[in-house]
């Protein structure tokens, strides 16, 4: 595969919902993906991947059972396997998200959101 | 070990040398890596380990034996393993880097820029 830098902003650009990860690249075993996110996601967790947000735009409520922490633009957290989570976005915000490959967006539960084989973009 | 979020900004603003990465976070067996960088790195590969690199601030150019990439701000490329690579920075870089735990900065090279411990910030 030829090799390419990829523009975070022109990429978001062409994402025209929510809660859809899309595919951005790929690092050994995890992807790269890019969504946008507005109004509330289910609780859930990952049994056995780690997560990473990285806030690209806007700012990421993430619920925790221990507290909720608020991630702004230029700021990301990893959620540790097994932990309950549920990203709430009161507006529009942009998220860069490495995880592996195995990961299933809504973790332990699957319901209407659930995005089984996400995108390339 | 608590959820903290990551400020990039901050820890950016903590590191005050070059080619140093510091570990910022984990995921699954990688880490989230920072550094400032500016000069010329060396060629090298990595055998077994695909790497991102993200830029958070100024001009990275990727030299390749395909051809060089410039990276700027909001972009990133991924460097698959095994592919020879130079990065290059005419004034100061602060780049964002996801790699497997096991990689080492200068790859199948050793020399004095080898970072074989490094820090988390």
């Amino acid at each position: 595969m030829k090799i390419e830098k990829k523009n975070l902003k022109e990429k978001f650009s062409l994402i025209n919902d929510y809660w859809n990860p899309r595919i951005a690249g790929e690092i050994n075993d995890s992807h790269v993906k890019l969504a946008k996110v507005k109004g509330e996601f289910d609780w859930h967790h990952h049994v056995n991947e780690d997560e990473l947000f990285l806030v690209n735009k806007g700012t990421l409520l993430m619920r925790l059972k221990e507290g909720d922490i608020e991630i702004n633009e230029g700021e990301f957290i990893v959620i540790p396997k097994g932990v309950e989570h549920k990203p709430v976005a009161e507006k529009e915000v942009h998220i860069l998200l490495i995880e592996p490959k195995s990961t299933l967006n809504t973790g332990n539960v699957k319901n209407e959101k659930t995005i089984t084989r996400p995108e390339w973009i």
